[in-house]
């Protein structure tokens, strides 16, 4: 199994998931008070933007990831794909969440259903780390060792973090979308991605690592 | 006709197919209760998981196949789109089923098509493998000739399972969900394909063979 | 512009279009008689089966045709997108056409309208055509001069052919879909494509010719 | 971050969404009197034509302004994100708008949605401009210094312009989608696409440059 091939079907996965998000959001009902009946739906559009950028961040640290890994095993693409599979199941929760939120009803049920979903995205990220960095199996020579104990605790703990949005989520829904979004945003600007998305140059930060292109 | 065209067109097929089967799952009707509309829901989830998986572990043997294909000729571009053919309507008896069973009515007729769907795959798969490997038309020189016999009784065999799995969607359609679990698992998991993604050696199992990259 | 890429993005179009049309077959509305309710469909599938083979093959005949240009232009690009959006659009008249045969009604306005897209498209076709190879502005120096005029031909004449299918659409919406799978065929076989897919080798029917790989 | 694999991804998005756009046109309620209510609907083809137009012309124009950066940083691929949910997003308003004109109802309300999502687009594209050129931070040392000046007046006054089309479409929502549908006739044909699209030759205008096929 060549690894550009994975990388570039997951690219396709992403994509697609990233674009089909739009349909999750309920065409109005009523165009006598088309401005009205937009305005009650922000919801979903607030739910759209935060798994849009979910999405689009995970697209981008899926790359740093796999730029670490030297090779990919039969193993690791079948990991691959359930992680695929959280990814592309967002849709669904995404528009169940934006719907409830505008409906005023069934928000915390819905939350705590995106919550389960990011929770098993997270597992399927530990499960699929933690399969390519054990013993190095798929690791680059180039990645520190210090580094790898760092992301499986990241990565392990990834899994708590979500588990407990769940609890949160049972509280009050919109919270829950913010939590979600500062998560996003930790994700996509966490120090290990950053230094990953430059070649994982682990000395000098503000160097241009030789192998940026590859990174 | 390029060899790499084909494979990329065909990946883009399966990425779309794999990530449209979300659009499957019915939306909530009842929100105010949507913990248990969910609940029921739970067999358009199984299907999804199902058929995800399928479309994922086709996609792995795809480029096992057509690893070992030295080119491609217009016949076998054919037999291609008609293999990819079965693979995007899955969506649609996808989601037949999984309503089905979430409604409790018309399961086993669901169930059915859904086998008569799989077997077209099957089917598709057996003419596509049948034309590409007769006198060893389309075979790549390292591919062994022992090999080649096995592959076209698997091949032809599998068009005879997926037409009996559609006597058990008679009897119970959640058996036969679970037996096409399990099909796709020994697909997942079968020696063959395991070989064929190392480049077909031959020999040594356990070594690392040369092409590995080309698999 | 790189030809490449104009190609690139025309097959994620083409995959595209060719996953998407499953989405045009409605849902069962009756799960206590589904075999009869999913009998009553088979025009949906019929019209889903004709506009898969249709774009399958246009993608086929797509590769064929850039394969005779020495290069794109931003002219030849916006022509493309008018082809790729006739494309885009077919799965709306597929739907529409499965559903009225299906309900036995609206069958001739729906399949005037499905030839007005295909005429559409055939329009598309020759206006690319017509662009590129007007005084050769962007064909291969390999390309014959005696293929080019036929090849003009063909295609200016394939605009009259599917404008006139809408003659027949007005008497037989049946007939006129076995007609569209006919011309899907026709261009799937027609010898101008099989030499085309070889490299435009004019002489040597039978011989490899060098450049098949970039055909 | 690879620059290719960051316009690839891009370029699968704009593929899906131009794709995706026919999903927008409403399926006819009657087909007893289709050809009337396939009539209705023509604001929903009109629509779509437009939005159809718009997305192929920024993917042609994406690539132009791409084709400019000798290199991607983080921030770049962030802002490219916010580019893409635009595009990703412009389906929904172009499916409302659609809706509205064929309804006669909301039609100003739903003209202004949509002029909402084209200034968020073309603010989205001012940024990306802005982040990528502020001290030629991403730009290819061949880019011209007087064009640098000259685009960023350009992406800035785009953002004024598609504001100012919301004026617009609170008095009249067919004026409104023909301006749209100007505007992406002015991208389409402006000189400074045409000449980034040639690989930004400034002097000599009919000379073909050497390194066009990296445009």
């Amino acid at each position: 199994m060549n690894k550009g091939r994975v990388e570039s079907f997951s690219d396709g996965v992403f994509a697609f998931a990233i674009t089909l998000l739009v349909v999750t959001i309920a065409q109005p009902g009523n165009y006598r008070h088309l401005a009205h009946d937009l305005g009650t739906q922000w919801p979903s559009l607030a739910a759209y933007v935060v798994s849009f950028a979910i999405i689009g961040i995970m697209w981008l640290n899926h790359h740093s990831v796999f730029g670490h890994f030297a090779r990919v095993d039969r193993g690791l693409v079948f990991l691959n794909l359930l992680l695929l599979m959280t990814i592309a199941f967002l849709p669904y929760p995404t528009g169940v969440l934006g719907e409830a939120l505008a409906r005023g009803a069934g928000q915390r049920t819905a939350a705590v259903f995106y919550g389960a979903t990011m929770t098993a995205n997270a597992v399927a990220w530990a499960a699929l780390w933690l399969y390519a960095s054990a013993r190095r199996r798929l690791l680059a020579e180039s990645f520190p060792e210090a580094e790898r104990r760092v992301a499986t605790l990241a990565f392990t703990g990834g899994t708590v973090v979500y588990a407990a949005s769940m609890a949160l989520a049972l509280l009050n829904a919109y919270a829950f979308l913010g939590v979600q979004a500062a998560l996003a945003a930790y994700y996509a600007l966490a120090p290990r991605y950053r230094r990953a998305g430059r070649g994982h140059a682990s000395g000098a930060e503000g160097e241009k690592p030789p192998d940026e292109k590859a990174g």
